[in-house]
């Protein structure tokens, strides 16, 4: 059911809150598997559940984050996470007045420990926020390590170097770009 | 001229860059317009004027960034939006000790000088990064005066009162969630 108590949605509706047209809706869907009946709708409960797996938030994620400068110290405090089914279980920097501190509730462990912890804690997921000339190398120990996925804050373009892990690159200038180009397209919100 | 010294390129080579078919290259800047020749492919000066100007960064863009936390002094550092036209002009905080300090070569600014300065200096998009309950009321006075461009850092879904500014939202669980999509759906590289 949804929170306003509806047992069904349908495309209209969820393109409304979405910015999308109820086509956009019907055919993003389709692509995953068919939720709704024509006519009737998509169950609510069922839709969502079906959402959850698609984007694998029906679990828990371990997660861990190397490098605390100044974007790991807003990473590291970010309440989202925890709110999405991400639980922040290590954080990492090389810089010996920072291990062994606590920063948002977290201890700060040393780089040099970084495979260890994450074998211990069978960690799958990473964000790392080190400077781009450190990125690759750290990347590559992750990987080594088991990590299977990667968040990269650095400013360069990781690649991984066996294709076990996923890298999901988040360029900041790049959504900057974004917005210019709405502004030139005079689009708004997005 | 290309890098490499190549006049033309062809929607293969610019795939394997991007790590898209040469058919979804071919479609995406059809969209735009036809740039190219069958059988002979893209002018590369033609094509990388074209997508400037199709992403507006054929022109230089003033920015103010609004809110100096952590994640604010992230941002003020970061390299990456000189790199691609963006030029920081003013970065604000309402911390009377920030006020007028010099963060990243960057004067401080108080936030109650925000709308005198915006309009001083014709500026045209903003970076905000205060905290969630903050950010509305901050945005709100962005576009009374007169920015067009609001790229949201802060953990809300911003809108646009006047529907005159464009917003472009970064979530940051939200590229996690990307990242699980990625790891459960074992895609490497997006």
């Amino acid at each position: 059911m949804s929170r306003s108590g509806k047992r069904t949605v349908n495309s209209r509706i969820l393109g409304q809150h979405l910015g999308l047209t109820d086509a956009q809706v019907r055919r993003d869907l389709s692509i995953f598997g068919q939720f709704g009946q024509r006519g009737v709708g998509y169950p609510v409960s069922g839709l969502t559940q079906a959402i959850r797996e698609i984007l694998g938030t029906d679990r828990s994620w371990d997660v861990i984050l190397v490098g605390l400068g100044n974007l790991g110290r807003a990473l590291c405090g970010y309440r989202g996470f925890s709110q999405q089914s991400f639980r922040l279980v290590g954080v990492f920097d090389n810089d010996p007045k920072k291990v062994g501190t606590t920063i948002s509730g977290q201890k700060v462990f040393s780089l040099s420990d970084l495979e260890k912890i994450i074998q211990e804690k069978s960690v799958q997921l990473a964000i790392l926020a080190v400077p781009a000339e450190a990125a690759q190398e750290v990347a590559d120990r992750l990987e080594k390590a088991g990590i299977c996925g990667i968040l990269n804050f650095a400013p360069i373009n990781l690649r991984s170097a066996t294709q076990n892990a996923a890298v999901v690159n988040v360029d900041m200038a790049l959504e900057l770009q974004r917005l210019a180009f709405a502004v030139v397209n005079a689009t708004t919100n997005s």
